[in-house]
C-alpha cells in the first residue's frame, strides 16, 4: 500500500464486508465487495481486497456479510393513499370507487397528502425503495414530503376534466403543473411530470395540451392506460377506438410518455408502444386485487419495451412493498402462461431497479452501482433463517426476502435509514398524525 | 374487585393491552382485550376491563396495543427443503426436478432433514406459524426437530413405489410409518399421518394399504392430488381415468383424506370431494411458481369443502411465510376470475387458521382463541408504518402485514418467541449447519 499523503483521496463513506450486487451492464457481483461514496456519488465499486490504497474514508460501514445493491424504484404509486390503507377492500370496482374512495378523497387536503406521503416515505425507505414516481392531488405536498425525507421522486399533479379539490377548475391544472415544474427545476432529487389521469377522464384537448407542456419543459408525461376491460369499453363507446389507439391518433404515443398498468393490449397496440418508445409500468398486485387482469408483460419485454415495476397506491395493494411486488410479478406470469421459465428472478430484479430508472428518465443517475452514478444504495441483512442458505441472490431477492430485511438505505449519498432507524422523519409522530386523519375519514 | 384469598385462580399468563382477534364462531374482536392461559390451555378471553378479579397471574405480558390472534397453520409443506431454497428456480418442471431437486435429494440424510427442519421451524415460528403439516423423507427427524423447537406438527413419511434413501425398499415404508405413529402416539404436539406421495408414484396396492393403516390407527392419510395437467395426463394414460376418479374407484376418497394442491379438477370431481368429505390444502405460491395452474378454491369453498392453506416446500415458493401466502391467495383468485369480491380477507384468514385446524383434525385443540383450546397464540406489532392507519384488521393481516411483524409466538402455552428472539433453538448455529449442508449440495 502507498501511504504517502499526497496520493490520498478523501472518500466520505466506504461500505464493505458485503455481497455487492451491482446490476451494471456486465452484471458484476463482488463477494465480498466494496462501494465507495463521495458526496452524492459512487466513486468506486469492486472486490473487498482491491480497493485503492489512496482512499481515505471518513466513515466505514461494515455490512457484516450482508448485501449491498442499488435502491428499488417504485415506478407508479399514489403515496398519500396510505391514509386509505384497508379502508375498503374486496368490493366491486364501482362500489369501491364510488362509495368509498371518491367520498374519502372529497375530504382530502394538502395536510392529508403531506402526512400520508410522509408515512409512505417512511414505509418505502424501510422497504429499500430510494425513488418513487407519484400521481395524486396536492402534489406540491408530495414533493415537500419527499424532499424532507430525502427521497428521490418524480411527482405530478393529476389532471382531468372536472374540478380538483386542489387547484379548482380544470383549466387551472396546467398552471399548477407549470408552477410545480418551475419550483423544483433545479432540485437534485425532485422532478416533476405532466400527469393527465387517463383517456376516459381527460378530453383530447386536455391530453394534447398536457403533451405540449411536457415537451416545453422536456419532462415526462404520465398516464393510466388500458388498465381494465371497463376502461377500454368506456373509451370505445366514446371514441370508437381503444385507449392506446386514441392516444396514437392524437399523436401522443412518444418516448416521453410513461403508461401505467397497460393490462388490456392487443398485438397491434403492443407493437405500437414498442415502436413509439413508450415506457410501461407494471403493477401486478393492484391489477390482481382490483381484478383488472394480467398485463402482457412477457410480450412487452419481448418487444423491447422499457418497463418498470410499481406498487400502485395503498388503497389497492395495500402496501408499498417492492419485494412483495417482485415476488408477485415473477409468479403471476408463470401461472398465467403456464410456463415456469418466464419472468425469471433476474429479469424481475432488473425491472424493479434498472427498468424503473429507464422508465423515469433517471438512467444516467441511478439504477446500478457504478462510478459516476448517484449513491442510491440499500443494504440487506442476509443472516436470517428465511434467507438461509444462499445459492442465488436474485432468487432470494424475489422469492424469499422481504421489506423487513432492509437494514440500510442511502439516497443521494445520505444515510436515511440504518438498522431500521429512520433519520429524516419522526415516524411515531407521522403515524400518530395519520391515525388522526383516519379517524376523520372514518369516524 | 374481590381480593379475598380463597377465590383466587392461579393463571400462568395474562396477555393484555392488545386487539384480540378470536376467530371464534361469533368472530369476536376485543379491543382492547385479554387472553388468559393456564398451563397449555386458554382459560379466558374477553375485554380488557372485565377480566375476572379472581385471576392471579404469575406473568403479565403487555402487548403495547398490538394484535393477539390464534397461530397460523401451515397445512402443507416439506420443511427440510429449506436446504434447497433457491437452488434452482425459473426452470421447466422436468429440468427442475430431474436435474436439480432429485439429484440434490439423493444426497439427503437424516442429518440434513433434521437441520433443514430446525431452520424451517425457526422461520415458521418467527413468521407466526404454530402448527405445520409435513411430508418428506426421514420424517422421524422432522418430528424430532418439531418436538425440540416446541412446534405442533402433523408429520408423515413419504411413501412411493421405489426405494427410499430412508427406509430402503418400498415394502419397508409402511413399517416405518407404523413405528413413527407408535413412537409419537401420546405426544401432546406431534402426530403422524400416512402419506403416499401421489397417484402417479404409488400403485393402487400401496394406496389401499396406506388407507388401511390410516384406518387402523385412526390417523389422516395425506396425498398430493391433481397438482398439474401433467399429472392428470400421466394418470389418465396409466389408469384411463383422472387422479381423483382413480382414488374414488379405489374407495379412498374419505373424510380422513387430506388432498394437497387439487389444481386440476372438473365439476364432477369437486362435487365428489365435497360429498366424500375430503379436505383440501391450497398452495397458491407454489402453484404459481411451478406454473401448475390456479386451484378452483372459490368453487371448492362454495361446495363446503374443508380447506387450509400451505406454503409447500422452499424449493417451490421459496419461503414458509404464511402472510405472503394469504396475500397471494386473496389476490390470485380475484384476477383469475376477474372478480374483486372473491376470497375476501376474512375468508383467507379463516383458511390460514381455522380451516387448517379442521383439515388437520386439530379443530378441537386449536384454530381459535376460546376457553378450552390449547394456547397457540401469536402477537403482532401494529405500531408500524405499513400497518398504519388501521381500518380493518383482516385487510391488514392479508394485504399489508408481513412475517416480520410477528413479535410473539406461544405454542401449547409455551412462549417460543418474543420480540424476534427464539427460545427453543440456537438459530445462529442452525443457520451455520444448513450453510455447511448447502456447500455439500452445491460445492
Amino acid at each position: 500500500m502507498n501511504n504517502s499523503r499526497e496520493n490520498k483521496t478523501r472518500v466520505d463513506l466506504i461500505i464493505h464486508n458485503a455481497m455487492v450486487l451491482t446490476l451494471n451492464d456486465s452484471d458484476d457481483i463482488f463477494h465480498p465487495g466494496v462501494v465507495a461514496v463521495s458526496d452524492d456519488e459512487i466513486i468506486w465499486v469492486g472486490p473487498e481486497d482491491s480497493w485503492p490504497a489512496r482512499f481515505e474514508p471518513r466513515e466505514q460501514l461494515d455490512m457484516a456479510g450482508g448485501l449491498i445493491m442499488p435502491g428499488l424504484i417504485n415506478a407508479h404509486t399514489h403515496a398519500a393513499m396510505t391514509c386509505f390503507r384497508g379502508l375498503a377492500d374486496d368490493l366491486p370496482l364501482s362500489v369501491w370507487l364510488n362509495e368509498h374512495i371518491f367520498p374519502a378523497e372529497k375530504k382530502i387536503s394538502g395536510e392529508l397528502v403531506y402526512q400520508g406521503t410522509l408515512l409512505a416515505c417512511a414505509e418505502m425507505i424501510l422497504g429499500g425503495t430510494t425513488t418513487f414516481c407519484d400521481m395524486y392531488l396536492f402534489e406540491d405536498q408530495v414533493a415537500r414530503a419527499a424532499h424532507e425525507t430525502g427521497m428521490r421522486a418524480l411527482v405530478g399533479e393529476v389532471l382531468y376534466d372536472f374540478p380538483s379539490p386542489n387547484y379548482g377548475p380544470p383549466e387551472q391544472g396546467l398552471a399548477f403543473t407549470r408552477d410545480l415544474i418551475r419550483a423544483w427545476e433545479n432540485d437534485p432529487l425532485i422532478s416533476v411530470a405532466v400527469e393527465p389521469h387517463a383517456v376516459y377522464t381527460c378530453s383530447p384537448e386536455l391530453l394534447r395540451t398536457c403533451n405540449e407542456v411536457a415537451e416545453e419543459y422536456q419532462v415526462p408525461m404520465i398516464i393510466h392506460l388500458s388498465e381494465s376491460e371497463d376502461e377500454v369499453a368506456q373509451v370505445k363507446e366514446r371514441y370508437s377506438t381503444s385507449p392506446v389507439m386514441h392516444l396514437e391518433k392524437l399523436g401522443l404515443l412518444t418516448p416521453h410518455l410513461i403508461a401505467d398498468h397497460c393490462v388490456v393490449l392487443d398485438d397491434e397496440e403492443m407493437d405500437l408502444l414498442a415502436e413509439r418508445g413508450v415506457s410501461v409500468v407494471h403493477n401486478p398486485e393492484s391489477n390482481m386485487k382490483l381484478a383488472s387482469g394480467v398485463a402482457p408483460v412477457v410480450e412487452l419485454l419481448a418487444r423491447g419495451v422499457t418497463m418498470g415495476l410499481g406498487t400502485d397506491g395503498c388503497a389497492s395493494n395495500n402496501n408499498l412493498d417492492m419485494f412483495g411486488e417482485m415476488d408477485t410479478a415473477a409468479k403471476l406470469h408463470k401461472v398465467y402462461r403456464l410456463d415456469p421459465t418466464v419472468m425469471g428472478a433476474r429479469t424481475v430484479v432488473q425491472l424493479a431497479v434498472r427498468g424503473g430508472s429507464k422508465v423515469l428518465g433517471l438512467e444516467n443517475q441511478v439504477g446500478c452501482l457504478e462510478p459516476g452514478k448517484k449513491a442510491d444504495i440499500i443494504g440487506l441483512d442476509l443472516d436470517r433463517p428465511h434467507l438461509t442458505p444462499l445459492y442465488n441472490i436474485y432468487s432470494h431477492l424475489v422469492y424469499a426476502a422481504s421489506a423487513a430485511d432492509v437494514t440500510l438505505n442511502i439516497i443521494n449519498g445520505r444515510v436515511v435509514m440504518r438498522n431500521r432507524e429512520l433519520f429524516t422523519l419522526d415516524v411515531e409522530r407521522v403515524m400518530g398524525d395519520v391515525r388522526a386523519i383516519a379517524k376523520r375519514i372514518k369516524p
